[in-house]
C-alpha cells in the first residue's frame, strides 16, 4: 500500500498528508507542513523537510510528538489502542507475545520512566533485540531528562524514517537498513561449499537463543538472500552455525577423506555481535575438517 | 596408595596379588599368573603377561570375568556392593548423580542387555562422556552376541590397564591418557594473549553442557596445565569459551584500539568433539577484535 | 572493427566471410560453410557450425588447416609475414622481443618438432606463459603423432574462439576468459584496507619475474579492476606483493599500535599458480602487521 | 676453549686475566678490575663487575677502548692484524668475502666516520645481517658526535657480552641471543605435515638472497633445531619457503585429493624481518592446497 515520491509530489496536499500524517504518530501536522515544501527530489529531501517542521515547531507540539506515543507493550499496546504502525513494530519485536512477568517488567519500567520523566519511554524498536531492549530501557531510566528529551526525539526520528522508507518508493531513500551475510569456504577443495545448511540464532538472553533464519548455501557458498537485509540489524548478539560436519560427510569420502565420527569438527557455531543495525556484517566461515576461520568482512 | 614395579617384581607372590588383584574385577587368578612370570622390566610388560593369563584361560574363567563385573549404575552400585575402583570409576562419570528416570533408563537397558546377551553391559566409562555411553549403550543392544563377547573383553582390558597405571609407577607405563590443551595468540600485538579467562564444557546432550574446567592464560598465553590430561579424554563434544572481549576491552585503549560495545567478539566458542580418548587435541584461538581461527594443533 | 551477430546474421554471404574469414587462419571456407547454416542465435551456435565445417572437411583440408599456420617466433613472425591476428597474439606473448638465444632455441624446437611431425608448432599463446610455453613445447616434442595432430587441432579451436569472441558482440560468447583478483582485509580495524599499493608479477623462468599489473586497493579493499579480466590467464607463477607495512604505518599511529621498524611484515609475497587459463583466481589477504592468511577464494 | 664460572672464581688473579683480557679488545685492565671483586654467582655479575670497571674509568681509557677497536672490513681486518675474535666476527658476517667494490664501499665509510667522529665505526655485527650493517653505518655517519660515542659504547659492551658468554659457562648466561623457528601444520590432516622441505634465505640487498638454513620437518611438523638459535639473529629480511606443492603431491593421492599440476600453492614464501635480534620468531605455515596463514607465533 505504498506510493511513489513522484505520485506525492502531484498529489493534492489532502492525499499528501492522507498518505504520510502517520509517519509521526498522531501528528499529522508534520506532513500538512511538508506538503506546502514540494516537489521533493529525493526522499531524503521529503524526511529533511518533514525534520524541518517539527524542530521549528512550538516546544508544546514537539512535547506533544512525545507523549503521543504509545508505551512499549504498554496497556494501549494490548488492547490494539496504538497506531497500526506502532503494533506491527511491537509485533516485530515479539513484544506482543511476551509472558505475564515480562508484560508486568515493561509495565513497572513504564510506570517509573513516565514517573521519573512524564513522557513515555520511546525507542525505535526495530533497532534492538530482545535483550538490548530490555538493557536500554534500564541505562535510559538512570539518565537525565533533558538527554532523555533529545533521545526520545531522536528515536521518534528512526521510527519516522523507517516508516517514510516503507510508504515512499523513489530516489534517495533513508539509510534505515543493515544486513547478516555469510558464505562457506572449503579450503579443502578450493572452493565455495554449497549446500551448507545454516542457521542464524539471536541470544534473547545469556542462555535463551530464537532462530532468526535458516538457509542452504549455494553453488557460491552463499544464502541466495542475506540472513537480515532490507531493515535495520536488531542490536543483539546472534549465533551463525554451520553443519560443516555433514558437508564433509557428504564430499569427504568422493575426496577420499577419510574423517573420524564423530568428526572433530560437527556444528561450527561462530557467535557475534551487533552494534550499528544500518551496518553491513558479513561473517564468512573459510574450514577444512580441522580448521576454520572467520572475520568480519565486506 | 600406589607401588613401584621394582618392588612388585622383589614381593612375596601374596603381596603382588594383594596389590594387583582388583585389577581384573573378582580374578585374582590373573594376577597370580603373572606373578610366576616376574620379573617385569616394563608396566607393558607385566599388563602382557596379565593380558595372556586371560586369553589362555579356560573359556569359563573367562566369562566369569565378565559376568563378574557391576552393572553400570546398577543395583549394586547404588548398593555399593561393588569393588571400590568401579565405585570410584562410575562416580567419576557422574552414575552417582543420576535423576530417577536416569537410573530407570539404565535400569531398562541393563536388563535388556543382561537378557540378551547373559552378560553385563561392560564399558570403559572413562572414555566416554554422558552422551557417548548412552549411545553407545543403544549402540550394542543392536549387536550380535559374538561381536558384544569380544567387545566386552576389549573393554574390560581397557579397565584392567587405566587401573594397572594407576597402582603402579615404573618404566613404559601403558598409553592410557589423552590431552585437551589452548593457546591464545593476540594478532594485533603479535605475541601470546595473557589473563584470558576460558572455560572448557562437555555437551552431555545436545542442548545441556556441564563445566570440565576452567583457566586464566599465562603470559605465554597457554593454561597453567592442560585442561584435561593424566586421563583419557571422555568420547564427547566439547565447547571452549574464550573471554576475548574482555582481553581487548583491557588491552585495547592502551593501544588506542577504539572498539564498539559490545564488541563485534564477546565470547568465542569453539566447539569440537572428540573421538580418540587417547589422543592429543591442541585446540588455540588466534585472534584479533574482528577475526579469529583455530585448528587441531599439534 | 568488431560487428554483431545480428548483423551478421543478416549481411550477404561475402560480407559474412570477410568479417570471418580470419578466424581460422588461411581458411576463409569455414566461414563459408557457416555462412550457409544462419541464422544464429548465439556466438556458441555460430562456432559450433564452423567448428563442425571443420570436423566434417577432407583430411587434407583439416590438415591444411595446421600446416596453414605460422611458426611460434619464426621467421614468418619476425618479417611479419603472417595474419594480423598472430602478429598480436604473438606480440602479447612477448615473443617479438626475445633475445637472439631465446629466438635460436625457439628456432631449435620448431625445426625439431616439424621435422617430427610434419607439421608446425600450434599452441593457443594467450592461455601460456612465457614459462609454460617453453615446457609445453618441449613436453609435446616428445608426444607421439597421432595425439600431437589431436592437440594441434584443439589448440586451433582454442584460437579461433578467442578471435570469434573479440569479433563478434551477441547473446552466448563463448567461455574464454579467466580472472585473477584480489581484495585486503584489514583485521585490527574490522575492515577493508583501502590505500594499499600491490603489483602482480609472473614468474617467466625460476627467477626472473616480470611486472603483469599494479594497482591500489580501493575504499572496499578492492582493486577497481581484476588484475588480469577479459582474457585468458597465462598459464603461469604469479606473485602478488602487497605493501602491508606502509599500509600499517599509515594508519597504525591513528589506533595508537606502535610497530617496530622494520615492521615484522612489510612487503607480503603470494605466490600462486594458475593451470586454468579461464578460471577465477580470488586470491585476498586478511592481514594484521603479525600475521596473514590467503586462500583461493569466490 | 672455554671454562667455567667457577673454575674462574678460584683461578689465580694472572689466568682470571689470560682467560677474559681479550673480552674487552685490548683491554685487559677491565678483566684485571673485575678479577679483584670475585667470586661472582652469576656470568651476569661477572659481566656487572666489567661493565663498572669500564664505567668508573678514565675518559681517556674509555676512549681507548673505543679507538683500540678495528674497523669493519678495513684494512687491518685483510691483513688479519685484529685480534682473532674481530677476524671471526668479521668472517661470519661475510665481511671478508665482499667484492673489491664493497671493500671500497667499507673503505670510504670507515674513513668518513673516522674523520668525522675521530673514532672508528663500531658495530656489534653479529646482530646485523649485511643490508642493515650498511643502513646502519650511513645513518649513524650522520649522527652526532656525542650520540656517537655513547652508541660506541654500547655496541662495545654487546660485542663483549656476546663474547663472555661464549668463553664462561655458569649460571645466568647473559641474553645475547635469539632464535627464528618454524613448524608447518597440513589441515587438511588435521596434524603436522611431516616431511616437508623448506629453506630460510635473507635479503642482503631488495633484490638478492643468501642462504641462512634449511631443513626438513620432522613427525611434529617442526625442524629439528631452529633455524637460527644460540646466537643474535641478524636484523635483516627474511623469507622462509616450503615446498607445500611436493607435501600435497606426496599425501594428497593417499587421501584421494586430486591436484591441478601445476598446484595453486607450490612454494610458499613468508617474509618477515627481525628487528629484535634478542627476540623469539616463531613462524608457523598452516596449510591446505588452496589455502595458508601464518602469524608470529610464541
Amino acid at each position: 500500500m505504498g506510493t511513489t515520491l513522484a505520485a506525492l509530489n502531484a498529489a493534492p496536499a489532502a492525499d499528501f498528508v492522507a498518505s504520510l500524517g502517520a509517519v509521526f504518530e498522531h501528528a499529522p501536522w508534520v506532513a500538512e507542513a511538508a506538503a506546502a515544501r514540494r516537489p521533493f527530489a529525493t526522499v531524503e529531501a521529503l524526511f529533511a523537510a518533514m525534520r524541518e517542521a517539527v524542530d521549528s515547531a512550538s516546544d508544546a507540539r514537539r512535547l506533544a510528538l512525545l507523549t503521543g506515543h504509545p508505551e512499549l507493550a504498554g496497556r494501549a499496546a494490548r488492547s490494539g489502542d496504538i497506531a497500526p504502525d506502532s503494533i506491527a513494530e511491537q509485533t516485530a519485536a515479539g513484544l506482543d507475545r511476551m509472558s505475564e512477568p515480562e508484560y508486568a517488567r515493561f509495565e513497572a519500567l513504564n510506570a517509573a520512566y513516565r514517573e521519573r520523566f512524564g513522557i513515555p519511554f520511546i525507542l525505535c524498536i526495530k533497532r534492538h533485540g530482545r535483550a538490548s531492549l530490555l538493557a536500554t530501557f534500564e541505562a535510559r531510566l538512570a539518565s537525565s531528562a533533558e538527554v532523555e528529551r533529545r533521545t526520545a526525539e531522536a528515536e521518534v526520528m528512526r521510527i519516522a524514517a523507517i516508516r517514510l522508507n516503507a510508504l515512499v518508493a523513489g530516489d534517495g531513500p533513508l539509510a534505515t537498513t543493515g544486513r547478516i551475510s555469510t558464505h562457506v569456504l572449503d579450503t579443502v577443495q578450493g572452493r565455495p561449499a554449497a549446500g551448507v545448511a545454516l542457521e542464524l540464532v539471536e541470544y534473547v538472553s545469556p542462555t535463551e537463543t530464537v532462530l532468526v533464519a535458516h538457509a542452504v548455501t549455494n553453488a557460491d557458498g552463499r544464502t541466495d538472500l542475506p540472513l537480515i537485509h532490507g531493515r535495520p540489524v536488531p542490536i543483539a548478539t546472534y549465533e551463525l552455525r554451520f553443519r560443516l560436519g555433514d558437508h564433509f560427510r557428504r564430499v569427504g569420502p568422493g575426496m577420499g577423506l577419510d574423517l573420524p565420527e564423530p568428526p572433530f569438527l560437527d556444528v561450527v557455531p561462530l557467535r557475534f555481535s551487533v552494534g550499528d543495525p544500518e551496518g553491513h556484517y558479513h561473517v564468512p566461515l573459510v574450514a577444512t575438517p580441522w580448521s576454520y576461520q572467520t572475520y568480519r568482512g565486506s
